[in-house]
């Protein structure tokens, strides 16, 4: 057969670099660990991100509202425009005000905040540049990235001043072959939040290397009383800005897959080139689901401020009750956050020798008290473990409590060396608590 | 500063070689036309292969039920795992028996076959390698590959043998580099379904290459009578397929970006390797938004088979008047289909000498007419149009009047050059026609 010498003769059908270079950090250090749970006590996992997960946070009735009413429309199951409807976008511009001057042609919809990470990764490095992002911090950067051949380097956060950016190390990061600097503000996994004199820091490092600035503020607004949010977009001189947003976390629904980018770029530095690279891009998939597209507008203005205020109150009292059962805790410091929907805790580990590392420790926490956290290892951190905030009080209480007396028993001080009761009786948890496979974390 | 001397020291950003080399060819293409309407009549926009444009089709009730009630549901709002929800996965499934021996396993969701496409692509194609698609036909595929460095081959449909594969040259286009063949059945734009036998023969190039196959059937089932549908999957005894499908076209619901792809690998050629990378690459975004997801069980097992044999009914009617009415048109000819949504029609060049190519008969069709058909051109497949068939009744046959009207007009024939009146008077459109922004195709 006439084509037959030019093919293949057996059959060796390998997955491409990119797919096997692209990894979820989070995913696969969970998949490694040992979880099994106590079988006698009922697992609490403390390691989703997601809000949703103990059915206690829930959308505001306006939301659901607003899909319910989509739903009927025939226009919400037509093909969108690959950027997104012009409504939804308008829609986006104007509830991002605040981030500065704002028009829909600015704004990129996307399929959640990750798609927008993407998007603004992919249109700004080449495979064989970089992209600088905090550490500790969210990985998806990193799945992103790597596949394309982009590398990630990492600036330090400085665990003892909330988190804030180590300004020398990020400065001494940037080399010529940066492409972009991301800022994760509110953070994840610190919850920390950024005064607007930080920012300006940030912001006149990029400004001095020129390099651009991607801002994931899927957090913003999450911010606990006494401190405010400031979009770096707001006070940016000629920094271009492109920030990363959407409803998952501030209207509770990360399923919906509603994200969006905005492209601030005061000077023209980016011009047309990337605005046109990220349409291409967006092309690929055809924009977000446009069921969700066509209730934006609703979503996004009709949402009462109460509901928002009701959330972050409640995540900040559960941060204040985490923060003061933990410091019960013998061997843990908790950082108390500032806003988004965790807190971090280191784990002096040279107290629990027991164990090598924070996986070890957070492995046999679950083992024995059937508590998960996320140890550090998945933002590039060891020795902290990181805890989710949006969990019903109740067993947020009983998560602590079992914490507590984990560290009880297996700390080990100078002068008392197991002394410690080992038998401490712990209450039962009054109600059914997440009972979430494992691995879906974020 | 520090870092100053390492950075740059002027702003210049360029969009990545990716996002620059990534393109949609049916944008660009329409982008480049002068399409303005006649301001006299209504435009018909005879380009966009979104069934729900005009109001006329719309899914069943029990579709849009099942979301109804979904959005009531709190888990339809959290996170779905990477690769979808077990039970909608499991729902693909089940609907998919006919591809062959299906399990949840299998089933990755995507966002739209678009995406369940790119992962297919990327998963199997390395930068370097090639990938052969049919020509004429839909190119998502150039879309996604040619920003990844992944070359874009073509093998030939023959369009007097109702765009069967040109088996021989398929075969020569095969080379060490071939990652994969796509076969797009039922066809965009041609609307053509295989039969057992053909599939066979595709087949058997590929076994005897050793290339896997990406069987792109998003038009599934759509096949009007005296034709059969069969998945190249459920004929296939060693080669490994890909599916890619979805909800888009059959359920009519583009917008809601659900699709699927379906790894069949009876042999266990593909190993771990590829269903690792697509659970990678589909972790990059998280999934499809759940809310359709939680649905989706109920939409492939409510919706009644008279939904779709009316759908079907109504295309194959639509199929039959332009048909009738365009071999009418002097200069033209109108290739019936057998299935999908689309007809190709043939434009004897030679016979209308003022237009140097289609894409000038098509603008010329616009300004004119104000009808809209997509050019040849866009589908790499010159001196043809392609006309959607989901317009209703009365705008398809009024569109049809006028462009017999415009090949009566520029017509040249060898015995009488331009003796046709060239006043003819057109019915008026006797109902609000789609006047939707032209740049909206697919
Ligand atoms: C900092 C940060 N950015 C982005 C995302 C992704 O958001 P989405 O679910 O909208 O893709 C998350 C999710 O946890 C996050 O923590
Ligand atoms: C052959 C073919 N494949 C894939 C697609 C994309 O489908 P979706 O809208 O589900 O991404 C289309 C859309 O027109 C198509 O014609």
């Amino acid at each position: 057969m006439s084509g037959r010498s030019q093919g293949r003769r057996a059959w060796e059908v390998r997955a491409s670099a990119l797919a096997r270079n692209t990894h979820n950090p989070i995913r696969s250090i969970v998949e490694n660990l040992q979880v099994e749970p106590n079988p006698e006590k009922q697992l609490i996992a403390l390691s989703v991100g997601d809000p949703t997960t103990f059915g206690n946070l829930n959308p505001p009735e306006q939301v659901i509202q607003a899909v319910r009413e989509s739903i009927e429309w025939h226009t919400s199951r037509g093909y969108g425009s690959m950027v997104g409807h012009p409504e939804a976008r308008q829609a986006v511009a104007e509830y991002s005000a605040h981030q500065g001057p704002v028009t829909a042609d600015d704004v990129v919809l996307s399929s959640g905040c990750s798609h927008a990470i993407e998007l603004a990764i992919t249109v700004l490095a080449n495979s064989g540049q970089n992209v600088l992002v905090p550490r500790p911090g969210f990985l998806i950067y990193k799945t992103v990235a790597e596949g394309l051949g982009i590398e990630i380097k990492y600036y330090k956060l400085l665990p003892n001043q909330q988190w804030k950016v180590d300004l020398e190390d990020l400065e001494n990061q940037i080399d010529d072959d940066t492409a972009a600097i991301v800022v994760i503000n509110p953070s994840n996994p610190c919850g920390s939040v950024y005064e607007k004199n930080h920012l300006n820091e940030i912001l006149d490092i990029a400004a001095r290397n020129c390099v651009p600035i991607i801002a994931d503020e899927i957090y913003e607004h999450l911010v606990f009383s006494g401190h405010e949010f400031t979009s770096i977009a707001a006070l940016s001189q000629d920094v271009p800005v492109i920030t990363c947003g959407g409803l998952t976390k501030r209207f509770l629904v990360p399923g919906w897959r509603m994200g969006w980018l905005i492209v601030h770029d005061r000077h023209n530095i980016l011009g047309k080139e990337i605005r046109k690279g990220l349409c291409n891009l967006a092309g690929k998939i055809l924009g977000p689901n446009t069921l969700i597209q066509r209730a934006l507008p609703t979503i996004l203005k009709t949402t009462p401020q109460s509901f928002f205020d009701e959330v972050v109150l409640f995540i900040e009292n559960q941060a204040k009750l985490a923060y003061e059962e933990l410091r019960r805790a013998p061997g843990l410091r908790p950082i108390m956050p500032q806003g988004a929907m965790y807190m971090m805790i280191e784990i002096k580990m040279a107290q629990f020798p027991e164990f090598k590392t924070e996986l070890q420790f957070v492995e046999r926490l679950v083992s024995e008290q059937s508590v998960f956290c996320l140890p550090g290892e998945c933002f590039c951190f060891p020795n902290y473990m990181r805890i989710v905030l949006t969990v019903p009080e109740d067993i947020m209480r009983e998560a602590c409590q079992r914490i507590v007396a984990f560290c009880q028993e297996h700390i080990v001080t100078k002068d008392k060396l197991k002394e410690i009761d080992t038998n401490v009786v712990l209450p039962n948890a009054s109600e059914v608590i997440c009972n979430d496979a494992l691995p879906r974390v974020s």
